[in-house]
């Protein structure tokens, strides 16, 4: 009975995205609105049930053939109870919100929640890039780092929920001051922001680069990535120094968790090879040998969609599961 | 038919420990024999069965009572299937070899074995500092560093059964060499011969210490710690240091892992709040705040018997679980 199609909703900080996904997590139908953080909840919780219709319209498929809703909701969350706690991209009017009710009641099918970095792995785990792999790691790189841990086909939430957060995990403990409130972490040295102000720092000592006829606002890693690519020497280092605190980043993780697996999402990982192949250097000369050789470091393959095909995933799995919110 | 008496065995580099432990971890009988690393692999699986052969008498238990044996070995397994890959302890002659089978036929019982801090980490989950709680990690400092970690009560093993490896994670990026082959490990920064070194680095440079009267060979992390005790500044030093390497290695499992709790144990966490308040201290400071508050970091309880409870807890549940070897 868990073989029929079931909503995904990817509820970012630009968009709100919803799509029918099937058994075999294949999109039947998506939909997508913007999302403005002013709107407040109820607003965007409209807009989401908005874009589900018009996904499950697209789709062409019965309500109720449908197996449920399963939400990716970027913050801090009680999933379980279907509550979330904060929501950085939507302020105050997010704050200990009934998500998961809020959900079942516009759209009258069983909802359930997760953090959305959580939810995408998911969606890899069970459709992308880690098909078939029991234990793995998820890693995304952007304007924050986020990560989720999957042991023995199940994510781990942790006591609070807090589980996963590889992008504060420490790699250069007298580094730069962290949002956390910690230092020298793994985000504050490798996210989109740091990679950029590394390539300015050095154009800005007088460095020559392909780089420096942009302005500096214009300057992004994708750039960065392709500048490298040309064999930019600025661009190349900034690429390597990256890769080098990623790699001890994922040391760490390889050697506590022994994953099958490190599964890399995020604008940046699609630079390829340039990127990954100094960043399994890293993690081959400083992990533990037996893990490091069990643990294949690899690109995400759902890209943008990872979201709505692992909230639908959520929805099967908590449908086998659990009692609906 | 799970609450009778099982037998855990603690294959240790010094002393082979076996105890026959009932339903709620009490020890009921208890033997021990040197081990040998010279004995060869037939010699020291006799010496371990003539312990627990004693150990059962002295509980006064019919052999048909007994649940099985569980066994908490050093080194790298197969564990699932019962066979040890390395032991540092005891060389080449265990390697590749069907330790649960030697067991079994030694003793007539189902035998079940696992990395030495694995079985420590579940005696201590269940029956010790941890009872109750379903995620937490467990550390041991002592000539090496080892951990285990324990996700909804059960265990992580993951891919080769290498997980937990926390003595393994970097805290000095740019720290002395590890034998590991890294560079950094909490290991090579906080085990014991570490902390004697940075001890005796500090007298070696002049500094006045109460530890100076003693032969360099004669000095340990308990002197060290006792000293610190009595406000000898240099011991003081070496103690807040080693806290502060713990608790970044700490510091990467609580983001990571999220525990309930984390349980020291180990010689050197006989140290009590000196070391633990400063350790806590650094998590306090650098983990995410959510995180940090949630986990407790206690030390262990069982101390030299955590190896043979949870080595009979190991065996209860596995019989509870899976088939025999």
């Amino acid at each position: 009975v868990n073989d029929g199609p079931a909503i995904g909703i990817d509820v970012g900080g630009t968009f709100i995205k919803a799509a029918v996904v099937d058994s075999r997590g294949t999109i039947m139908g998506a939909a997508r609105r913007p999302s403005q953080s002013r709107d407040g909840f109820e607003t965007t919780i409209g807009q989401a049930a908005a874009a589900a219709e018009e996904a499950i319209g697209q789709a062409g498929v019965q309500r109720s053939d449908l197996l449920g809703i399963g939400l990716g909701v970027p913050g801090i969350h009680r999933s379980r109870d279907g509550v979330t706690v904060w929501n950085p991209n939507f302020g105050d009017g997010w704050r200990n919100k009934r998500v998961a009710e809020a959900f079942t009641k516009a759209l009258d099918l069983a909802a359930f929640m997760d953090n959305d970095v959580n939810v995408a792995c998911l969606g890899e785990s069970e459709f992308g890039a880690g098909r078939g792999v029991k234990n793995l790691m998820m890693i995304t790189l952007g304007t924050g780092i986020g990560g989720a841990i999957v042991v023995d086909g199940e994510l781990v939430l942790g006591a609070t929920e807090g589980a996963g957060e590889i992008g504060h995990t420490i790699v250069e403990p007298d580094g730069p001051e962290c949002c956390c409130g910690g230092r020298g972490c793994l985000e504050v040295l490798a996210a989109k922001h740091p990679i950029i102000n590394r390539a300015l720092a050095k154009i800005g000592s007088g460095r020559r680069s392909s780089l420096d006829s942009l302005p500096p606002d214009e300057v992004t890693p994708a750039l960065i990535v392709e500048a490298a690519g040309n064999g930019d020497a600025v661009a190349c280092e900034v690429v390597l120094e990256t890769a080098y605190y990623i790699g001890l980043g994922l040391t760490n993780a390889v050697n506590l968790l022994n994953p099958e697996m490190i599964i890399i999402g995020g604008g940046i990982a699609q630079a390829g090879e340039i990127l990954f192949e100094p960043i399994r250097r890293v993690v081959r000369e400083r992990a533990l040998p037996y893990s490091s050789q069990a643990c294949r470091i690899v690109p995400a393959q759902l890209g943008e969609e990872a979201g709505v095909i692992g909230g639908a995933t959520l929805a099967r799995r908590e449908m086998a599961r659990r009692t609906p919110a």
